[in-house]
């Protein structure tokens, strides 16, 4: 399963939604669907498609406005901080994602190996340690929750994605809506096809 | 109490001591230290220090090449994954900081405050949500573990700060060492004067 | 003389005249003027003071939001290109500066030893190589013409600075107004004792 | 005619040759070469290719570590300025590319009409007003002298292109190769079929 975000913040498209739409699945069935950008709706609507389809694989995909890389996320966090107002005018500041539950979920996904293998064909890539602290992060951390609590062979995780360049902004790195689908469909196969991550470094130094 | 680190990765000075160096405290007692930029002896280095000096407040010091602004961190996570070798040649792939640690613990400063002191001072500032996998990442979540297991009434922290312009990375961002010294004296100060941390947002999108 | 500029595109402050403003002269006499941000006012503004003072050197500054450094300009070119518009409403798109002037003009301010002095001084700084293409391109390039056509002897160029922090562009960098003032201060020093321009390299590699 | 540049500056690859020969052209004769990275070689050997094959629109190509986007120059500069030395060890500072000539050239690629052709194509694109001073912008510079004193007609100009993901930096954006040579394609057919460049802004604020 794959999922986008709907356009927030001004822009007119969101290209984690373009992308997701656009993915031609080689060798495995495809669910894909729209999340709403609202801290209240997000996490019920995805809990809700997880029940519905039983995935073995969730990648759920957001746009990161300025990174220049597809970056899938090492690490979700119990925090919403909101910088501005969600689509249904919501902005929460220093709340948990899930009340009482850990600081932090790291990712079931095999990062690593899913980065090298889009830099093997061509495409930029990186692992993010922080997926910020809005709707991404998020569904990011209650995608793990569930994992957690509910789903516990449920491979997941989250991926940021840059810019489109028809979104117009025009100092800021973007990639190809169609490099994007090519990639989250390479990270999918990658996940299906690696057991265990790779033990090569992918950390940052801050 | 401010800890700086000793130069790594091929820089013959690091901002972060210079600058913890030069601080001149105003209006509380300070005590100093230059960690090494090494897994295996920064934490009991910065356990003892503590223990001998039983401070109210500490703060970590790290360089961030690449950051523009003084940047305190928010999370620390427990884990290593180092793309260089520290100064001992270690280099930690995907290992925890603490065995059975818990995935991420959040600072106990009040790096709002900070940040709008810092502002107001005329001074770059902005939250953080990741400090890498390194060293850096590594000693911030050992004082975390620290105040979460020995010293429950500490206020500890970590900040990252950019390269000095006289490191001599032409294009990349820095600040000038005074400026930084300023800014770390200006964190110490609020957080003495700030029980409960400013209710604005610091958030970032992603 | 130095001359910084009034706040545009949506700025309420801009950093180059409150930077000017700032600066105390180390055994000089200094002018200092705000042109206005437009392109048919700002050129014979500038025009009359030189005209007026007869300063032995010229340093215009203006606001570079994005950028990190001090950064003394190199050429300015005969090109008006404005992607938004000016405070007086004007927009020229594809116009040169001056009718029949040459392509571009170089700088007559020893800026690579300007750079050395501020990067001594422990200041960000660094040789660009591109003034844009809206006012600030326009008065470089108006002075110059001015140096080419009216004051020979007349040493002059223009300088670029950061965001101040209190301007609120949380995701660019910036650099404290005192800081830009006493780079500032430090230009004019470097250049009345300097005679020829250091031979060492500033260029870049694209 | 596309040219592109053999590796330089510690890389083995340089996409700007790797794109050059991977473009398809779609109705108009291409012919292809890879430039020396040397500033006594190239400009020659461009002279030299100019000469035998008569080209309509010459476009050359160079990488630009550090961009994210596809960035048609728009102005050249006569000046040699090297950070670093040339593939043969020459690193001149402070030079003319050309005795006695102008102080710079603007290109004759209709380069708005080229980025709009680009953005419309989902491929991030801007135009640049710097090419730096190393022997990118001195092909550049003598690229356009020779369409000012040999061959009036010609339509000439300079694309940089971001680095290619398996060129390993980690810390810069990049561009799938294939994705820059339909780009290059992209270029020459607008440039082929745009006699007078788009009216709209292409500047820049500085």
């Amino acid at each position: 399963m794959l999922t986008g975000f709907e356009p927030f913040g001004g822009d007119r498209t969101n290209p984690s939604w373009d992308a997701v739409s656009r993915v031609v699945p080689t060798g495995y069935e495809l669910v894909t669907a729209e999340l709403p950008c609202s801290f209240a709706e997000s996490a019920p609507a995805l809990r809700a498609l997880v029940a519905e389809h039983r995935p073995d694989v969730v990648v759920c995909v957001g746009q990161a406005g300025g990174r220049a890389a597809i970056t899938p996320e090492r690490v979700a966090i119990n925090l919403d901080d909101a910088r501005i107002a969600d689509n249904t005018g919501a902005q929460p500041i220093d709340e948990p994602v899930v009340l009482d539950g850990p600081a932090a979920y790291f990712t079931t996904l095999p990062v690593k190996a899913c980065v090298a293998a889009l830099l093997e064909a061509g495409i930029p890539a990186a692992v993010s340690h922080t997926a910020g602290t809005f709707v991404c992060n998020h569904v990011f951390y209650a995608l793990m929750h569930l994992v957690a609590t509910e789903h516990p062979h449920l491979r997941a995780g989250f991926v940021h994605v840059p810019y489109a360049p028809e979104q117009g902004h025009a100092d800021a790195p973007s990639l190809p809506i169609d490099t994007v689908a090519e990639a989250l469909n390479l990270i999918i196969t990658t996940t299906l096809t690696t057991a265990t991550d790779l033990p090569t470094t992918a950390g940052t130094l801050h």
